[in-house]
């Protein structure tokens, strides 16, 4: 006699977009079949969690939120203890949710900013809780990334006819320039800081905050625009209290 | 004296994804906030038309379809005329587009397929059309694009931890591997051609006509599922009547 497998949850992580107007017409059925959405929130009063409510209340659905775990940031970006100290938060993610998910009945909604393909964990952490004594059916709702929201606000094609477009971080954006890349979208930036990599006279579109109230964008040579948008940087942290932001970055021709 | 100018035309090149179950709630409201939507046609019964005018019987805007201008394809990709034969009929296109322009009032709506920042022409025609005697205010509203609907089909992140994604066209994918990229996507293939590159070790995530009902999905190691691809890719097209594919290709750890 074999053991009936436990039947699988159904989880579907929803791709949200920068805000409630970018929920696409699949996006609001997802959140619509579902049972209860979770959610973590890093402190009182996320801003990125003001974004969640107001979209399950939009959808009458009922949300869940969880203390996000602290992340041990003291090995640094670079530091040889970043892999690990990044594993033992998403540890400690998982068993917050895998508790979650005993608590909670029925089918599962998360929502994920932007589109769970672009540098975002979600789809790592459900991966580490699907176990053979509680299955998981995961469902991606594709939404629209931050990528293409910057390209909408700047009226871009994100590279010239038939070129290829480089995504990369801030923090390997060196490396990029070095393969020769003239076309590079950069996030996860802290700060825009270019001096030193010769790109003086590329052009840069630059945009923080889409989305929200606190929304800027600049664009122009890189050698002229920085300071601006260190103001428009500045101006959007001070509007909304958080700041994310991306540019992409152009050669001459 | 200075001339009064002309009120600029509102045009909105909206996102539409893949389907009308894509298209964003500001999409929505987009399509109902115009008086008509213009879209060209290939050919009789060209099928990405259908979508459109599903979308837009849906949610009850008008739309007007203009021939689409023949392309002169002798050169080839690679031949010394390519440029000049796209250009020839960009300008084209765009007069075709602007006879349209004086012949239906009021604000335009164009739909474009997946997003219009990744590989498409609409914002580069809207450009040309701008004139100071009939400027347009032009307005992007973001779409679903292939690149995150492979992601989303697959359950993927694009990219491992912290890495760059490079997207690419089959034409251009030699030149990415030669650069060193462990992680491409690769649009505009005509066939899945990756003989003699060298990445029979690597993993492919490919899909054709996402959003169709011939959607088809393939994954695994380059040197064993390329049959399955030509399969899958032969499926598709028979059911739809048409192709279009793209895949994510990832060296090995
Ligand atoms: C952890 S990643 C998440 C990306 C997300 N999954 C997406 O699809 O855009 C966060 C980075 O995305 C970009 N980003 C996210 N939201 C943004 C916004 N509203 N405005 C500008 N950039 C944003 C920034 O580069 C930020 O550092
Ligand atoms: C001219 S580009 C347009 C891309 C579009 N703007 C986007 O955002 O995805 C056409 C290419 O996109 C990809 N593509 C478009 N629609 C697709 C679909 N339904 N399934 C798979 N790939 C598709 C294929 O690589 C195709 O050659």
């Amino acid at each position: 006699m074999t053991t009936p497998l436990a039947p699988p949850r159904r989880v579907a992580a929803i791709g949200i977009g920068m805000g409630p107007q970018h929920l696409t017409l699949q996006a609001v059925a997802a959140l619509r079949s579902v049972d209860v959405v979770l959610a973590f929130a890093k402190r009182e009063g996320d801003p990125l969690l003001a974004v969640r409510r107001a979209i399950c209340a939009r959808h009458d659905v009922s949300l869940v939120v969880l203390d996000d775990p602290e992340r041990d940031r003291s090995p640094g970006l670079d530091g040889p203890g970043y892999a690990a100290a990044v594993d033992a938060w998403h540890a400690a993610r998982a068993a917050a949710w895998d508790a979650a998910l005993d608590e909670h009945a029925g089918d599962v909604g998360v929502l994920v900013w932007g589109d769970p393909s672009l540098y975002d964990s979600t789809l790592r952490l459900l991966d580490r809780m699907d176990r053979p004594d509680r299955p998981l059916a995961v469902e991606v709702v594709p939404g629209i990334s931050s990528l293409v929201l910057l390209a909408a606000r700047h009226r871009l094609v994100l590279h010239d006819v038939g070129d290829p477009l480089h995504v990369t971080t801030a923090r390997r954006l060196p490396e990029a320039l070095a393969q020769g890349q003239r076309n590079v979208v950069v996030m996860l930036s802290r700060t825009v800081d270019l001096g030193g990599l010769g790109v003086d006279d590329w052009t840069i579109w630059w945009a923080a905050n889409l989305g929200a109230d606190g929304e800027r964008a600049v664009a122009g040579r890189v050698g002229d625009v920085l300071p601006d948008i260190a103001r428009a940087r500045r101006e959007a942290d001070a509007v909304d209290g958080w700041v994310m932001d991306l540019y992409l970055l152009r050669g001459p021709a």
